[in-house]
């Protein structure tokens, strides 16, 4: 620990208000939740869960007849949802893996940001107004060293991050499974993935080190909570946030960022296009639970001011030194997209419709040169594992139509990212592969099967799929189907699209829309998988609505405020909360409470036919059996 | 046409206005779009279908380079999207069928309904304030005659309706096949369904005579314009409207069901569990130009004000005829919901969900007898026969939890489900089937595989199924991915699912929003399918994207209001939906943008290398095609 970082005192230093409005964040706690900690046994590996506390069953007179045990999810918002932490957006979350990777002792602290672009910005007094005050200085791999999650895999070492992972993986399921109520589960069909009955802290370390799973967990990101993304662990959604033309407050960023990981995302991209892109990027990594996720290329880019032909290699380079030493988790870059490759899609419906594929399809035929991050692809893997930022191998040839689904050039593109992973797994470069797209359902699975064939089983990310291009406006739902469908095929992680999707920038409301609709589909893909575990919440939840537990049906499900506000809608009266019936058919037609009514009936038929044998009416009692009913007795 | 019915006059007599306001009603046309007819070869078959107009495209000069031809869509809407209809729901709409029934020879008109319920509203002097005005004298089969669809079919009558479906489900497809950009679709997986490349009259009678498709329409449902269920037919979707103890007007029913059919559902059940629903139903059927179907095990419990005991054969047949004579075009019967299976559901986590189910089996249990809709079931079939009602057999022990998904309760009534089909078709009445409900994805496709075993083929029409139970509140997009699934493995027709299951009564936004859902799930199945010129709509739509006709592509959607609203909201002047560029990305990082830019700068290449040829720089030339631009030559 001799190389304890100086920033610690930093964080806890006074701080010049910088007119952030706290109040404007979402930090409340989830309705009737409470945040918990389950210990490890390595030093500080502590993994925040959710519990959800559950009302007694009542019986139709009103007794309590059974208590519900509380349910433990799975939870990525972080701090922002537990009442006993102390949230400040000019402070930045607790850093709760410096220690881990200090003491690993691979690092350095670098005593000033090492890209040019970051001195820059860094030196601008004009920036001072909207700069993060508290800006740790980077740390960096020493020279030799490797501080890629898979290095340490490959080497055998169990991380604290990996068995972080193995106990949030997990849920606490021992607990659900310990009522029969709730562990009930359908055997799933998970298409040769192997996921064991419990995730062990070895079974991760195993699958990231076959590169089946990444951890991303940039050096410089020390906040994020570890997660995994991988075939054989819950599937996990990302949503894209980010500024465009039209400009967007730092905050609000800040707060998109919070508010999609309380719906439920895993990971965050940040696709911001406009200016100040370094400070807003700063601001979300100081205070993200979760993985934050880039395409470089953008702000490579606005550095030559959207003039494609003046990309460079060393433009670009600088901008991943940049990010990787503010922490970025992970780069989506585009490193498939040869220049052999770009008269393939000159007969598409929709051409190239991936923003970084365009832009390197531009610069290859403006140069008349292979693509630059294809060339110094190995540079590019250098400076990953220096701060251990895993690869997002971008699709920059997707089908942006259901016509172009599965062509020669998604499909040539696809090839080259597998050549790629195995270069990026010689450098124990953590690498996942992105994926379309616009493809009709019957098209979806030869997708998930290619790229487990071509790229060696490395994890899938996809956008959506998309199974129809009819419905601009809906386009969560089109997606929503593709990405359920394709999360079920062996699809690790499943990128968001909201309903702006093709037609404008995403507010608050659509974000959350895109968050809950992939929460949806990833949950449907872990149903169908088989899941360990996955079907608890099911469970609970119908349980919860057969016995007219409404505020339990609220509060298990994945957006408890909807789902009551469209329950007061039509019975805004706080007893029909309690009520054995729901509006939709009233007391006389209601199909549960008639179901209590039979249940209730055959018992009492079941005692009277008791009576009838003991008085020796045993004809009556023959004729009961008869008919089935001795399932009662 | 000696028989000619007396009302054809009384529609059009004067009018006492009942206080309904037609311009509460939806009756506007679609954005840039017309009605068309399409003629047939038999007498007064004029099919009714949507074109949709489109701009030429412009290159980025602002100059016209391509006509886009008018785009034809399947219209389920009638004339209420027709500017030159005129829109009376005091009159009801024109009666289009009314001569092909009569013409048939085989129907007589009653002097007066003959249900004993029927009569006594009509003699009910209270109700006349609500009734609607120009009731038909009922018309039935005349002894002896067997007036369904069905039994034409296997007469080897191409009956009107059956041209009518032909030349509707083929949407002017030669047209569309004209057009190579338009026409280009991917080869589908119909899961051994045999969809033709054209459908003839003759192939619509062959499957309707197999079983295999239902076209629901009464003989007192002269309104409709006819469509067909059945699996190698276009997906279909039904919308369910009712009113329920929180009371809605007749009028707010009848614009609930135009509404739904102008988002595109193909039918709608009013599932009215409330007063008056006689009276409101006359009303919906009259302005129907959509099959309605109905539960009438609802109905029939309001007769014994909601006491399940007393029930009876009588209660229920009376009401059958009633609805029968109305124009009710199919009947949802809960008929294999047998006593022996209600024990099968105790163990349930969610029981009966079915509300119909639920009703059966406490008769069957509170008499201890067979359900009376079993025993009756022939009788049944002759009151079917009689009026051309079609079968919906419902399923009553459908799974309302995944855990209870697949089980043996389930499969025990589908099986009935079959023979009952089997004895429906000895009487040539038309039969679908009723399926689930909450299913986890991987159980979906053997739900299919089983009832088209266990029911020889005749049509299934499905609720979702939901895929998961933990998204109250969105439980369109959880059974939008189900319904998707299964409509790709067979299912004939989708019924909906809106934001408000499990919750409450659905508003008008809700219908929508689960129209939309559904339209979106039976469309995704069609392309998975392969069903010929699915696709046209989606090419056109992406050409129209690609090349920034903004206006293009919001007509062509499913929701061209949304979409442009959606558009409007990030980018409002009207500048911007003539812009090559959108909101998203701004114009630098348009990847559309670049791409266009790619192609230019492609083809521009290709002119230098035409030149180089000719000024001999043979070499370059040569380098030039190594490098695979010879495509732009």
């Amino acid at each position: 620990m001799e190389n304890s970082p100086s920033n610690a005192s930093e964080v806890n230093a006074t701080l010049t208000d910088k007119g952030i409005d706290s109040n404007a964040l979402t930090t409340k706690p989830y309705p009737s939740s409470k945040k918990i900690h389950v210990q490890g046994t390595q030093p500080g590996v502590r993994v925040a869960m959710r519990e959800i506390l559950q009302k007694p069953t009542h019986n139709m007179k009103g007794e309590a007849v059974e208590e519900n045990p509380p349910l433990v999810v799975y939870d990525p918002s972080g701090p922002y949802t537990d009442p006993n932490a102390t949230i400040d957006i000019r402070k930045g979350l607790a850093p709760l893996r410096m220690h881990w990777i200090w003491d690993r002792g691979d690092v350095e602290e670098l005593p000033a940001v090492s890209s040019e672009y970051g001195r820059r910005r860094a030196s601008d007094p004009s920036l001072d107004a909207i700069r993060f005050q508290h800006i740790r200085k980077p740390l960096r791999a020493k020279p030799g060293k490797n501080v890629s999650q898979m290095h340490y895999a490959r080497k055998g070492i169990i991380t604290p991050e990996m068995e972080y992972i193995a106990i949030r993986e997990n849920q606490t399921l021992e607990a659900a499974r310990a009522n029969p109520k709730i562990a009930i589960q359908h055997p799933g069909n998970a298409w040769g993935a192997g996921i064991p009955a419990v995730i062990t802290p070895e079974f991760v370390r195993d699958e990231v080190a076959r590169g089946r799973a990444i951890i991303p967990c940039n050096i410089n990101h020390p906040e994020l909570e570890p997660m995994i993304i991988g075939r054989n662990f819950l599937v996990k959604i990302n949503a894209n946030i980010g500024n465009s033309a039209v400009a967007s407050s730092i905050e609000e960023e800040v707060e998109k960022m919070i508010w999609a990981t309380r719906w439920g995302s895993d990971t965050v991209m940040d696709l911001s296009t406009g200016k100040n892109i370094h400070e807003t990027r700063e601001w979300i990594l100081r205070n993200a639970p979760v993985p934050i996720g880039t395409v470089p290329i953008y702000q490579a880019l606005e550095k030559v001011n959207g003039k494609i032909e003046e990309l460079s290699w060393e433009i670009y380079r600088d901008t991943l030194i940049e990010q990787a030493e503010q922490g970025v988790d992970y780069f989506t870059i585009h490193a498939g997209v040869l220049l052999r490759y770009v008269p393939l899609t000159e007969k598409r419906v929709a051409g190239i419709v991936s923003r970084g594929g365009s832009i390197l399809a531009k610069w290859c035929l403006a140069h008349h040169q292979e693509n630059f991050l294809y060339t110094h692809f190995e540079e590019i893997c250098e400076i990953m594992k220096a701060y251990d930022v895993s690869f997002s191998l971008g699709d920059g040839l997707r089908p942006g139509a259901i016509a172009d689904a599965n062509d020669a050039a998604q499909f040539a593109e696809l090839e080259t990212l597998g050549e790629l992973t195995k270069i990026a797994w010689e450098h124990d470069v953590q690498t996942m592969i992105e994926g379309p797209g616009h493809v009709p359902m019957h098209m979806v699975q030869v997708n998930m099967e290619k790229q487990l064939k071509e790229c060696h089983e490395a994890p899938f990310y996809t956008l959506g799929p998309l199974t129809t291009d009819i419905a601009p406006g809906y386009d969560h739902i089109t997606s929503g189907i593709g990405a359920a469908m394709i999360g079920w095929f062996g699809c690790a992680m499943l990128c968001y699209v909201t309903p702006k999707e093709h037609l404008g920038l995403p507010t608050k409301e659509d974000v959350k829309t895109g968050v809950i609709t992939y929460k949806i589909a990833a949950h449907a893909a872990d149903l169908a998988k088989g899941h360990p575990g996955a079907q608890a919440r099911d469970n609970a939840l119908s349980k919860a609505r057969f016995e007219f537990r409404w505020e339990d049906q609220f509060n298990l499900s994945l957006d408890p405020e909807t789902a009551k506000s469209f329950h007061d809608e039509t019975l805004p009266a706080e007893g029909a909360k309690v009520a054995h019936f729901c509006s939709m058919c009233g007391p006389h037609f209601c199909s549960m409470r008639i179901t209590e009514d039979v249940r209730d009936y055959a018992k009492k038929k079941a005692l009277d036919e008791q009576a009838a044998l003991e008085v020796g009416m045993i004809e009556k009692a023959e004729e009961f059996k008869k008919n089935g009913l001795e399932i009662y007795k």
